[in-house]
């Protein structure tokens, strides 16, 4: 049942593959994947980031994903939009508004007209595949849910909510512990779900996204872990973490708050029973023994579009060669009979 | 009672003043008066323009007062602000958001923080005084009511709101009749009231501003036109008519497809009852004789900074050589009492 014979005698262009993503990270690699499969890419997205802000419902990883893939990204930084102006933030501060999280002019655009088209009862989803379609992406990026999930960090500094620990705060306080309010409660949409159902799906990246913060919210949410779990096709993810650093972000700082040491072998252990394979850095060359899946050693980090591309066919091509777990599907089955 | 005795013995720096405004013209005058007047000027600025857009409160004659009074307004069109950027309505456009509607990114500032002030429960009037004081006017801005009044236009091509009117349809329509949805049960802030009733106040001054579209939704506010009628004060009128022609906007226009002559008299005879003094421009020397009540023939029109400011000093000092109607407020004491 996992491995269905017409998959391992077509390419993966002739499947469907899924991306779970957060942010920059993710974005990157599922550019890489956009641009190898087109409209055969569903890329899955962290929500517990969003926030509402100055009155605006704000999507920061699902902008990232867009912008991205849109080619409209600030290359800059990640995140945010190339050839952004800032006039917007002068005057906020000058009505003594906050100023701590940045609105770019054109970045305001977005927040604007879907907090307005989410307020007409337009759905999370909806507007993110108009949004697709408008800036001419063919790849499919959908939120992990329309339903609320909000990431909170409890620090030594109180339980901050995530973009006050993210950005106001810059990652400065201690992390105690991460949770995903609303998450066990969460349903995931009938995209997402279609999407890890779909009978010709050849597979699931799990994105070089920070597990905790990013990748965790989507499996907090029962419908969609299970979905994962179900789908019976292999799973791999790709470290975030290089020697022992974050390419971006708090992921190796957070990790050695929890008691973590950040490397692959911790970062593969955090995604047990949920992989069939695990990709890390050629700079970690040596810990691929200590994992206990199948490896794939490359370059990870991704500077130029040639890196995102080469990465994404490495991980397709992974994919291809390895199995789904039978034991998975059945583990998972077994619970859903027991329960 | 209409005439302090002390009134007549000192300048009009040591009275208080209140103007009566709606956007461009009006801001025009005002900013005269605020440079003679600093923190004497009170400006009541008509509501009946705003209205909710990609779900931001918009109030396009209170910013223009404010902006107008703070220097920042843009010299090229009257409103809106200069050295603006427009990136936002570039974005709202590639996401197929309205754009009939211009909201430069700076002028967004102001809408965003407003609605999410509002929203937080604060009033409009406390916001304008916020914005104020941030942007260091020492004059009072505030507008008509804190209360929803809505300006509706009904015309040949069917009832529109006003912006859909004067914005979307370029004021095209062949106006039949204006309505002030709300203003009945509209009720002026407490400032509006304080402004009207202060016992320092010399005199009112409705600015030159559509008297139909900008003036009229004031005084479709019982309290405030009851306010205005009992203040005690000369009330004068300056007309945005010159030699048949309105300075800005559809005045001329509209008064024709009222069935009125586009001149200064009919100006006059639409505030018949309200004024005590009319102030007409010199192009139209002769009208005087028609007018009802004194009057002064001066330049009206305002292109440069002094223009404004001698156009404030002339009715500030016809406001002085005044004495109320005692009529006005006897009638009203009347109407009062009969009611």
């Amino acid at each position: 049942m996992s491995v269905p014979v017409e998959r391992t005698k077509s390419g993966f262009h002739q499947r469907r593959w899924v991306a779970l993503s957060g942010g920059v990270g993710g974005a990157k690699l599922s550019l890489g994947l956009a641009r190898i499969l087109g409209d055969r890419l569903t890329v899955i997205v962290n929500t517990g980031d969003d926030f509402e802000h100055l009155g605006l419902h704000i999507s920061p990883d699902v902008d990232t994903a867009i912008y991205t893939l849109a080619g409209l990204v600030n290359p800059e930084t990640g995140w945010g939009r190339r050839d952004e102006t800032w006039t917007f933030m002068s005057a906020i501060a000058q009505l003594g508004g906050p100023t701590w999280f940045k609105l770019g002019d054109a970045d305001l655009g977005m927040h604007v007209e879907r907090t307005h088209r989410l307020r007409a009862g337009e759905s999370l989803t909806a507007f993110c595949a108009d949004a697709c379609r408008r800036f001419g992406i063919a790849a499919c990026v959908i939120p992990m849910s329309d339903d609320r999930v909000r990431t909170v960090v409890d620090t030594d500094r109180g339980t901050l909510a995530f973009q006050e620990y993210f950005v106001r705060e810059q990652c400065q306080p201690t992390v105690r512990s991460i949770r995903f309010h609303g998450a066990e409660g969460a349903r995931p949409s009938a995209p997402v779900l279609a999407a890890l159902a779909d009978p010709e799906l050849g597979g699931i990246v799990v994105c070089p996204s920070n597990p905790f913060l990013s990748i965790d919210p989507l499996l907090a949410i029962p419908g969609l872990r299970d979905a994962v779990l179900a789908s019976g096709v292999p799973v791999i993810a790709v470290t975030p973490i290089i020697a022992g650093r974050a390419v971006k972000g708090p992921a190796a700082k957070i990790m050695r708050e929890l008691g973590l040491e950040p490397d692959a072998v911790s970062i593969s252990g955090h995604y047990r029973g949920l992989i069939d394979g695990f990709v890390l850095d050629a700079c970690d060359t040596g810990q691929e023994r200590q994992i206990g899946v199948p490896t794939l050693v490359v370059n990870t980090l991704m500077r130029t579009l040639d890196d995102k591309i080469e990465l994404a066919r490495a991980c397709l091509g992974f994919c291809e060669r390895l199995v789904a777990r039978p034991g998975r599907a059945q583990a998972h089955a077994r619970a859903k009979a027991g329960s």
